[in-house]
């Protein structure tokens, strides 16, 4: 029997087709992945090849900007979506269709000058380094007073919309705040007028209560699959601490929310084969970033179907496991350098 | 300079990349569509193969039902989403967290017994029974006092998840209104509201006045590439006569629509080599469909580039071709069978 849920943030019902079920484990890749040299010599990303890119706009690193002792490296798009230079202003075309320059930032965050590393398998203090430059970066860009909401993502993957196989995020600050934004703010305000309380905290709550779709946790995140996911496998970060801007988090923060992180897209890679996957990290736009009913997080969602019509035309998703199994099973892999983590969980 | 767009129907900003365009002809896929045969053994679509699919629902045919005489067939889903039968309580976890059995139905349209045809390319008769079979299910299934809401849809080719390549469309009916609906419906009552006409008459009139998005245009119907396009191609096919329900279409209405359908796939198909994609019918929802603000209409959504990071957390698309150019090429192309569809202008 098919079962409908509502996903609470986003009141989205999403469908959970028993009828297709598959095991979790049924959705391991069967293919190893891809072995890649430590260098590519035409790999923009790679240290040594600083002149590829637009010069950059942060570094962790020794010696001059655009030399190659660096750590983690914060360059411009190539190619950007949106440019910082523009005239915002409204405009319209026969007086009804809206438009305006596409103002804004476009950045690559590259998080090792490794070709051979990705984010999951960087050591620790590499991965906080990539959180740091997140949230310096984040730091800098909403002091500009035309941005109004900042996105961090991570495409992993042909299927997730990668073209760069080097391990990057990526950043892009618009003048605009997205609509779908707009829709989940207004929910959780909802929410806070008739209950006093941030949606997301009552989510997480109502998570650690249940208790059988919880991942990991430490003293300061809990990662779980939702009670409507998406697709198979997708993963929440929540921090216990409210905030409604990731960019208000402290070093603390930063550390442990690198170290969850690295866990659960380890799990990924261990339990499906290194999967294709989208991670996005979920703010409040830079004018909310003091609301009480907001908070931010992390969302994870693999690629392992493919939206089709019916998802397109209604906005639910068809998901074909429950999230009670696949919590499990990932909650079940071996993690690496848990004396590491247990050391961060008692310091 | 990139350019933010506003789809006056959804309210998503768009982005225009024109630091990333490319020129319309560019996006014609090199490799010739795959020659099919007319029959497939195994093909539960194909005629003959009756004793594959689920006991049929409907079907244009001579003799008796499951037997080979058909032309349209309409099976219930053998893997379906939702199912008839079910408790439609809402109940919850915890308190916290809806959710209810999935009750609905999912039907497939067998679009022609032959494995070889698709829609773009089958005799406009043919089509238009698809539409009269559309439009009999339709009637049939809002009539089920538990369906809240209609999605009639098709995906074609793999990234456009196809996974059984005989021509065929979709029927899923709901027992809840897909959030993202309601939104359109919101912003459709707003305007109604703010200006007393309905929204998609508007954009209508406006695509009409400024002229360059138009691809075709009969008596009854107006096909045009949208101010905001979500993807390179995007195509919406707009009634004149504006209802809220396509349950409600007459016969005249159902002959024109299957036409410009198969005009704008045919285009696609010549244009651009055969490409993947996904068309919706946008409808209000079944208690919804007197209401004088929204009015019926199809979306047609070529899978040209992959949704990322950026489109999950944000809602926006990043679209690399302006729609004055892709129209332009989409007009230019000639389409088969004119003198059909001008006595049918003319009748």
């Amino acid at each position: 029997m098919p079962e409908l849920r509502q996903d609470p943030a986003s009141h989205d019902w999403i469908v959970i087709a028993a009828e297709r079920a598959k095991r979790p484990d049924e959705y391991r890749r069967e293919k190893k992945p891809e072995q890649r040299p430590a260098y590519v010599a035409d790999c923009p990303f790679c240290r040594g090849n600083e002149d590829q890119t637009p010069p950059e706009n942060f570094a962790f690193r020794d010696g001059e900007p655009n030399t190659p002792e660096w750590l983690v490296r914060v360059v411009p798009n190539k190619f950007p979506a949106l440019t910082p230079s523009g005239d915002m202003t409204r405009r319209t075309e026969t007086g009804f269709f809206r438009k305006t320059d596409g103002v804004g930032h476009h950045e690559i965050i590259i998080e090792t000058p490794r070709h051979d590393l990705d984010l999951a398998t960087i050591e620790p203090a590499q991965a906080e380094r990539v959180v740091l430059a997140y949230r310096q970066r984040f730091h800098v860009l909403r002091q500009d007073p035309r941005v109004e909401n900042i996105i961090i993502f991570r495409n992993h993957g042909k299927s997730a919309g990668t073209s760069i196989i080097h391990a990057h995020s990526q950043l892009i600050a618009t003048s605009v705040v997205p609509n779908l934004i707009r829709d989940r703010l207004e929910a959780a305000t909802n929410h806070y007028d008739d209950t006093g309380r941030c949606l997301l905290a009552d989510i997480l709550d109502k998570e650690l209560e249940a208790g059988k779709r919880i991942v990991d946790e430490n003293h300061t995140f809990v990662a779980f699959h939702p009670f409507a996911p998406r697709q198979p496998f997708e993963t929440w970060i929540v921090p216990r601490k409210i905030r409604a801007s990731f960019g208000n988090i402290d070093d603390d923060e930063c550390r442990h929310f690198a170290h969850i992180l690295q866990r659960t897209l380890y799990r990924l890679y261990i339990g499906l084969g290194d999967p294709d996957f989208n991670f996005v990290i979920h703010t409040a736009p830079v004018r909310d970033e003091n609301q009480s009913y907001y908070a931010w997080h992390l969302q994870v969602l693999p690629r392992i179907s493919t939206p089709a019509g019916f998802e397109i035309g209604s906005g639910m998703s068809i998901n074909v496991t429950f999230p009670e199994e696949t919590a499990a099973f990932m909650r079940n892999i071996d993690t690496p350098a848990p004396s590491a983590v247990r050391s961060l969980n008692h310091e």
